[in-house]
């Protein structure tokens, strides 16, 4: 048993979709989640800078007494790679847990990737996938705007401008006839429904932060460290920008409002760790 | 008769029109420009935010012995209001040189702006607008997507996702019968085509980037702080991302290679000033 919160952290708020997994899986946990908001978006930075950006964020959540770290950003998960641990306390990334649900889910083993372009470019998905199944078709393909028109309720499957971003996104992928696609920025699910439209029906879709949860859940489970609480954990929330913009966006997440305090950190705080 | 350097800095590479403009107009000038781009984009983040990146920005600028600093990004010179000096240094930002080209240019003074959400929350062109003309109508309207879609070279007129969203955004504008449009913010040259396609060749389109440059001409001429240099100046980059991307980049907004040196700072360079 294990009382400490669980820690994750996202270059903004698509995090909170794993958030919300953790909060109905493990209902009894408390979170600590970091958004690092003032320097979001990270996928179309240098494998440097997001790797930089990726050590303060984990040493700003390491502060706050947590049994295991999760990555609930696509870009900082793809360069961590496979990495089970930092600095002594457990670790997880998004790419593993959605690699292994794609190769659970695949028939024709013929998977899709999307994400953002430094996730493209690490190639990691494609190296877990192959890692769990050797023969798997892999096809990825980046989709820079998805982020900022997520970001600015650009996501109606009905909108012109996000049918036409989908099928310019995914296209290549259609082609290639995969059958199950990973939304490896935990950004995409808003664009799930015009995803499933373009793709057809028959092609399942991965969300990357749902899967971290799970395998949070499992790691938590099989390492006997989930928490001794018998009433409802608690979340906090951290933004490196404006705790009001943070809860106003937080709600297209998370579905309605935030169960939790927002505070917004200075970049001191974020960098002198 | 002053050598310095003329001190330009942009949230990334947006900046560079001016740059450019300035390059045509006083070829013996010295050039700094700094680009932000591991922190790009500003306008969509909270004021508090984006002032302390200013602050950050003019300190790095001013260590470079330059003799006017330029804000050649509309959000942060938004929020600098109408200064005219950084520290003793002389500054300006491209607010109060568009709104006076605007004022020049309208005949029915119904001026119209765009910019981004951080620049029209600010309401800084219409106080510089009315500054000048008292009687002006000033109509604005925030284009959110489009720093994102010209980083990732969506410009094209002939694109429909370019069509869409320039008439998106620019439909409460042609309604209120502008004819003159002040692009304010440094990204937006790039979509000048599609802007006035949609808008009607006699809308006149006010660059605020290079109005900039001309401003900093006159000043410079009224103080007397011309450089004696009768050689052509150089540009010297800076960029807290890769120097690589950026070169890559600025392509769009240079058209063709930019002529100077480019080199990465840290980020601990940029913060400690």
């Amino acid at each position: 048993m294990d009382n400490r919160a669980v820690g994750i952290f996202d270059s903004g708020i698509g995090g909170l979709t794993c958030v919300r997994e953790i909060n109905r899986l493990l209902p009894h946990e408390n979170v600590v989640y970091f958004g690092d908001t003032a320097r979001i978006p990270y996928g179309t930075r240098s494998r440097s800078t997001i790797e930089s950006y990726a050590r303060q964020d984990m040493n700003f959540i390491r502060r706050h007494d947590v049994k295991l770290i999760i990555s609930a950003c696509g870009t900082v998960s793809s360069i961590m790679g496979a990495r089970k641990d930092y600095d002594g306390l457990p670790y997880t990334g998004v790419v593993i847990p959605a690699a292994q649900a794609a190769c659970a889910a695949t028939r024709n083993g013929r998977i899709g990737v999307i994400g953002t372009p430094a996730t493209i470019r690490s190639g990691a998905y494609g190296k877990a996938i192959r890692a769990i199944r050797q023969d798997a078709a892999i096809m990825g393909n980046s989709c820079p705007l998805f982020v900022p028109m997520a970001e600015n309720g650009i996501t109606s499957p009905d909108d012109v401008v996000v049918k036409e971003m989908t099928a310019r996104y995914l296209k290549p992928l259609k082609k290639e006839n995969v059958d199950t696609l990973i939304l490896g920025c935990t950004h995409y699910p808003l664009f799930a429904d015009a995803i499933s439209e373009y793709m057809g029906a028959d092609v399942t879709l991965i969300s990357s932060g749902a899967e971290a949860a799970k395998y949070a859940q499992s790691l938590l489970t099989r390492m006997d460290m989930l928490t001794g609480n018998e009433e409802n954990g608690a979340n906090t929330f951290y933004s490196s920008d404006s705790a009001d913009m943070f809860e106003e966006n937080a709600r297209l997440f998370f579905g309605g409002e935030i169960n939790g305090s927002v505070s917004e950190i200075s970049m001191d705080e974020l960098i002198e760790g």
